[in-house]
């Protein structure tokens, strides 16, 4: 069920998504929160409309969100989200000049109301 | 108020959004806890770069967000996710060889911050 | 730490991005609860694929979303939510004949698990 969602500014070019995305699955499956890797769903979401701040300085974002059913402890979000984290500080670029800014969000999702299934 | 998003994998191809839209927003207005149909305000989004799990398998998701004023009891709330499962498994293609993941989510909004009006 | 999201569906033509972006930033960072500017992320997003309600009637959207730390007074949200909505009745446009629906939704964001830093 971990919906992983990491958007990111447009300024930051040649983001290599692929690898990333492989890295983040890898990283969020060794958690022993997660049962069956098929259920990790992570995208990656390009913005090119944004602005940062208000002073005229070059800056640039990428931000994740993680949504879990509702249950983890604060111990088990603080370790996925350092999971995430440690992802993204090592493939996201760092253009010279540019400063650029890391969040991870960890999101309780509603657990009863939560549909999940195959579709055969 | 309701807002319902719809994410899905782009191997998904040919996925008829048009005709979903107009399912999901029916069935959305068809609770009880619908009182104006204007208000439902639903949109699809196609992500190209994804990756779930870690196995090297074919699979795709489309996963539904509906975020609703706080306040719904958990029935209500299951009763909307089941209604929006059921178009979408009606309406989500289902490409040979291919697993594709179904989920739905019910988000409450923070009723006494939420703004809503109709521009003139 | 704020993050603020900006939806609108694309029948609402040449929406003036750049401009609402500097003035949401600015409204947003006028706010007593952001503390340095450089935090205030927004972004953009237009909607191609979208539906509003059932009836045959022209209409669009624009929807905001900011995200802050838990911890914000219900009156803390209101004003944020108040001056968001400000910026956006001043900068969407109204074609003739459509129906333009405006929200804004406050949501809280877990903070024991936040990570945020700056990527040298």
């Amino acid at each position: 069920m971990p919906h992983l969602t990491v958007e990111y500014s447009d300024n930051l070019p040649d983001y290599p998504e692929r690898e990333a995305l492989r890295a983040l699955n890898a990283a969020v499956c060794a958690s022993p929160e997660v049962l069956d890797e098929a259920d990790v769903k992570t995208r990656f979401v390009r913005h090119a409309s944004f602005e940062i701040g208000t002073a005229p300085a070059q800056r640039a974002f990428v931000h994740a969100q993680l949504r879990l059913l509702a249950g983890r402890s604060p111990e088990a979000k603080q370790d996925l989200a350092g999971r995430i984290a440690e992802v993204l500080r090592q493939h996201t670029p760092r253009p010279a000049g540019v400063l650029v800014q890391l969040s991870v969000e960890i999101v309780d999702m509603d657990r009863p109301s939560y549909v999940k299934e195959r579709l055969a």
